[in-house]
Formats: structure tokens, sequence, C-alpha cells
């Protein structure tokens, strides 16, 4: 009696999350300690202690009645003009509280977004490999998802394959960087690159065509790389953020989106961005979340443990014999399977209590996601069944 | 270049976000203290101090990587829990974990609920006067919305006019109880007869009809009236609930849905209830308020404050003429216009610094909605310009 798209939709439910609760189930069986699971981007490092003071002070010191009340539904103007500041500092742009509306989290900030741009048939380009809920995030609105196959290489876009996939129906784009699964950041070289395909596309078709760029993991980039900020290359760029990672917050569903007044129909994108967080029961980003984060914005999370996991997961398994992009960003790492079939590989790893996601529910297949945003030892201890799990394949 | 149904949404975007717009506007010029804003549910009493307590414990004591981190898309299995045992001691259910769903407020539980349930064209009824958003709730997803005229005589939903709208395609009815914008409480009479004229129509159509029960003032009534317990009259009924207003707490985006395992396909909806909070975005409720309205569930707002908020101005607004249905709960007033247009009178209002929503944008035309849920001052002190009010309109 559900709805024919949810039914589909449970069918065919999140691999990732079906990952999510095997592991509970596992570590109720063997022990928490000895099952490697590596399925979920659930950062392990615990928010900053920053988070903790600011909740406290909020709380003792705000009027409740402010602090828990409804406010407009971009978001309270002062949290929205800080976060402003934040990036105009950080990136010499020049926002204001009216480009910022506060989302719950990357993925409600996505969806709304999706719904101001998408009428039915409309199309959203998207780069394998990519997030899989951009899917639902596209067909919740009628969307068609175009999917640019995936550059293996060095997982940097396929640009060409992209300028033939632009039609007079394609509406937005989404990029996502530092990338989930592969954690690869795409280079200044590939944003310049995209803006001039698009300023071109335009021109072409007499349209707007949105680049929405996904970034809750902006901040986690290693070895002092930097992750270009897309606005400086593009005009019709939209971002969403998430504080999700980069404080170590995904339960409190708090981020917001950049709309840029230089982009087309600034006022309308606007507006209807914060119509629409209303009518599809947002409402607005919760209230507490949105007073602390404004507070903690000079936070950050710590990336040398990240950075650790990536080092010590990275070298281990090349160690073994298996083969992966080495990750610059993000805590995924990309892991090219042994035998072709993903989903059998990622199966076989089972057996050795490792979880990992199959790169097929990421539009990818022949790689395997591995998120070690976990404990330290989970890593160490996993790198001796990664290499049972290489001997028993090699034996065939 | 936003969409269609964007477009038409920013067009006549709420009347009553305007009204509050305007009342911050207004408050700019004259004083906030000088104008009468009675627009928006947003609660004027404090958040129970209990809630603070309950904030600064969880950050201290609970381990960050829990309290913040991701959960299952339902919420935590414990919250659930203890929400599920709080229904059941004190409306005699027999709930658990999983018959609750964990949601952003009661706008997010029933947008969830309307996606899993709608298939374009499903037709979903509700009783006017009846809050605005519904329209939207339902068309996010392509279903329609049926209005049941009003009923001025005393806001009892007209039931024979319900059963002749009842078709095929009905797939749920939505009521609110205490209602906005009337604050009339559906009697136990209506809810016995609504279910039986629902069960002779599911056999007649061979459907499944569910009844959704949007619950933000369930805690809100006066003078001792009880709100009968839904699901206890009709087995297909879902509850959407929120603690807005019975903790004041609209900005944190916290509330639940209750999903009987009596419901017909109840393992469906209920898995998909989870599936549609995670793809549109939401992913789970807010994780802190999640742990803190758990521990709240005993609290109550101050329900003396809205009482005496109630009775001056029903008692104040009668002496002068007025003409009003007594609510006996929420803390909304639905007042007879004296001029027949209810937008005009609006308009007429705002001269005398009042702001009231008309009775239009909730289908009901002739009224006027008041929000009583401010200062008592304000009350007290927008008697006398009501009845200014009432004398331009005599002298006609």
């Amino acid at each position: 009696m559900i709805s024919e798209k949810m039914q589909k939709l449970v069918a065919g439910s999140s691999v990732t999350r079906a990952m999510f609760e095997e592991g509970n189930r596992l570590a109720k069986i063997y022990g928490r300690e000895n099952v490697y699971d590596f399925s979920l981007g659930n950062p392990n490092v615990p928010a900053p202690e920053a988070i903790k003071k600011a909740v406290i002070d909020i709380v003792t010191n705000e009027d409740p009645v402010k602090l828990h009340g409804y406010m407009n539904n971009s978001g309270y103007e002062e949290v929205r003009e800080a976060v402003a500041n934040s990036i105009n500092e950080r990136f010499g742009m020049n926002y204001g509280a009216n480009n910022i509306v506060m989302t719950v989290g990357a993925a409600g900030g996505l969806n709304v977004i999706m719904k101001v741009l998408l009428n039915p048939g409309d199309e959203v380009i998207t780069f394998a490999p990519f997030f899989g809920e951009y899917r639902n995030y596209v067909s919740n609105y009628d969307g068609e998802l175009v999917v640019v196959s995936p550059n293996t290489k060095d997982f940097q876009p396929k640009l060409d394959e992209f300028e033939t996939k632009i039609t007079a129906k394609t509406k937005a784009v989404i990029v996502n960087s530092p990338n989930n699964p592969t954690g690869v950041i795409y280079s200044e070289e590939t944003f310049k690159k995209l803006a001039e395909i698009l300023v071109k596309k335009e021109k072409e078709f007499g349209t707007s065509i949105y680049l929405v760029t996904d970034e809750p993991y902006r901040e986690l980039a290693y070895g002092g790389l930097s992750v270009p900020y897309v606005p400086k290359y593009y005009h019709n760029t939209i971002v969403g953020y998430s504080y999700s990672k980069s404080l170590s917050l995904p339960g409190e569903r708090i981020g917001y989106l950049v709309i840029p007044s230089d982009i087309d129909d600034y006022d309308l994108v606007f507006q209807a961005a914060g119509v629409a967080t209303r009518v599809m029961g947002f409402v607005n980003a919760p209230s507490l979340q949105q007073m602390f984060v404004a507070r903690c914005l000079n936070e950050s999370t710590d990336l040398s443990y990240y950075e650790r996991n990536r080092n010590t997961l990275y070298e281990g398994l090349l160690e073994i014999g298996y083969e992966a992009q080495k990750p610059e960003g993000a805590f995924y790492l990309f892991l090219k399977t042994p035998v072709e079939d993903d989903v059998k590989f990622s199966e076989m790893a089972k057996k050795y209590n490792i979880l990992v996601v199959p790169g097929t529910a990421f539009g990818c297949k022949g790689y395997v996601r591995i998120a070690y945003c976990v404990a330290y030892e989970t890593i160490v201890n996993s790198l001796p069944k990664f290499k049972e799990l290489m001997e028993e394949i090699k034996k065939g």
C-alpha cells in the first residue's frame, strides 16, 4: 500500500546503511573489536571540546524563547552573517547573510536546492564514482540523474564525456570534492575546464546550468593540499556544506547552502530556498545547532588522526598486494578489487568480519569503498584479515 | 529559472510567514510593545528548566561520538523505546521502539508519511479550516488535497460531506485536534463516527485509508478537557507528534511518528518511513534533541499561562461585540470578522498594529486566526485597539 517510488527504494535500500546494520549484528556476535566495519562515514574523532562549551554557554545564557523558537526559515540572521564572514575571510569572497541558508545537513541542503531547481524531466549530471544518494535527491523531484563514467586512472572527472552529455535539459551538475568514495580532490585545472565547458554550453543552449558542489569533506585534506573554492571558478555555483565531518556532528544535522548574489535569478533562488525549507518540513535547521556552530567556526577536527589511519591503511594494503588510489582527502579509500566482481569481493570480505561497500553502489564496479574514520586499532587489526582474504583469492 | 512548482509557491508564499516578517518590520518602527503580533504559533512560554539541565547533563556525560553520531534513520532505539513507553503509560497502548520514528518536528513527520504513502493523483482528505501547509505536504508528492467544507456551527468536522468525498483514490485523511486555527478539540463521538465511515469505505473500495493525525497541540487542552487518542478508534491511524508546543521547542525540530503494528502493511510502512527520512535529506531527527526530549517526557509547558491569555482575549473580544468560537485547546482563537471579507479585515487591523491571519489561508473565509501564545500584556493592550477597530467598522 506504500507508494510505488518507495516500494523500489525499500527494495533496493541503501547498501551502505544495510552494511551499518550488519556491522551492529556482527558486533553483537563477535564483539565490536573483532569486526572491521568500514561501511559508514560516521566519524570516530570526537567533536571538538569547544562544541560542549558552546552548548552549555548557550543554554545557560540565551533567552530560551529565542533559542528554541522559530526564526526565518533560512536561519538566524546573525548566524548566517557569521557563516558568511567566515567564508569571506577564508576564501576572499564577499557574502552576506542573504547568501546563506542554514540547512539540515548537506543532505537537507541538496534536497532543498533540487526542489528549488528541478522540473520533472530536468537532467542533473554527476561524475562516477558518486555518492549514491544523489540518485534519490534528484528523483525526489522527478529529475533524471545523468552519470559520466568513471576515470579510473586518477578519478578526476571525464570532462570530454561530460561535454557530450550536456543538453538543453541540463539544469544542474553535482560535484563532490574531496570525493566520496575515492578521497580524490578535484584539481583547480578540473574546475577551470569544467567552468569553460559550462559557460560555452549555457550560451549554446541559452540556459542556466547550476553547479552544485557538495562539500561535507572540504576541511579533510591531507599533506597541506588545498581544495579549490568552486564559486571562484564559475558564476552559477551553489555550495552545499555540512559540519557533519568537519566538526564530527553527523547526527546533529547542521549545514548550509551558499547562494551567491551573482548566480542567475539569485532573488528567486534564494527566496525559493527558504520556502522549500519550510514546505518540505525542515522548517528551519535546528536552532541550538545553528547557534553552537556559529560559535565554533574556527574549530577543526583532528586531521592527524584520519591522516594516520589513511597512511597505515593505504600502505598496509599496498604491501599486501592490493591496488588503490591514494586518498588526498575525506576519509575513504577506494580499493580495486582483486576479483572482478566487487559485490562478490565484499561478500568474501564479510567472512573475515570486514565490512566494505561495493563500488557499484557508487556507479563504479570493480572497486570497494573503505571508510577509514574508525579506531586506529581497527585499521591495524584488519590488515592481517585483508591479507588472509588476498591469500584466499590468490588460491582461487 | 526555478521550478514551476516553486514559482507558484514563492508567489503565494505563506501568509502566516509574511505576517511574521511584517510584525518584525512594524516592531522596528513602533517598538515591539506597540505591535500586537498574533500571526505565528511561536510559543512565548519558555521551555521547561528541565530541558536546560538535560542538555547540560548530556553534553557533559555522554560519549560525544555516540551523542553527535549517526544512528538508525528512525532514531536512537532507546529514545524510541522511551517514547513508546511514555505513550503506553498515558494512553494504555502497547507500542515498542518499532512503532516510533523520530522526526524533524511534526512537519518533517507529515512529509515523511506523505512520501511513504502517496502515488501521484492519490487523494488526501482534510477538514476546513485546516493548517495551510497540508496543501504543500500533499502536493510535494503530487497528491491531491480534497477539502471538506467548514462547519462554522461548532467546527467539528462535517462527516456527511466527508463520506461523499471518499473515493477509490483516497489514500489518507489528515485531522488536527486540538485544531489549528480554531482551537476546537474533535470529540470522541467525532472519531467514532469517522472510524465507522472509514471502515465502511475501506470495505466498499477494497482499499486502505490511513488516518494521519497531526498532534502538535495534544498537550494544550484547557479546563481539564481530554483529547481522544485516535489510534484507539481506528486501526489504520498514524500519529504525527511534535514537541514544538508541548515543550516550547519549535526551532529545535523534534517530534515523532507513531506507526502502530496493526495498520495495513505495517512492515513496509515502518521500513519505508526510515528510508524516506534518509532520502529526503532529514537523515535522522537531530541527535541531541532526541536525547534531551527522551529525558523530559514527563515535562509540560505552563498551561495556565495560555489559559489566562485565552480567557482574557475571548472574554475581552466578546465584550467588545466580536463573535468567536471559544477555544478548547491549542493557542488559537478563530474570530468571525465583522466585515465579510477576512483579508480586508486583517488589512484594517494592521492600521492598529494588530496582526492576524485571514481565515482564507485555512480554507475558511469570514474568520481570522489570532495566535494568543504571546505576552499577557500584548493581549491586554490589544483589546482597546480591537475596540477602536470595531468602532471604525460600525461607522462603516
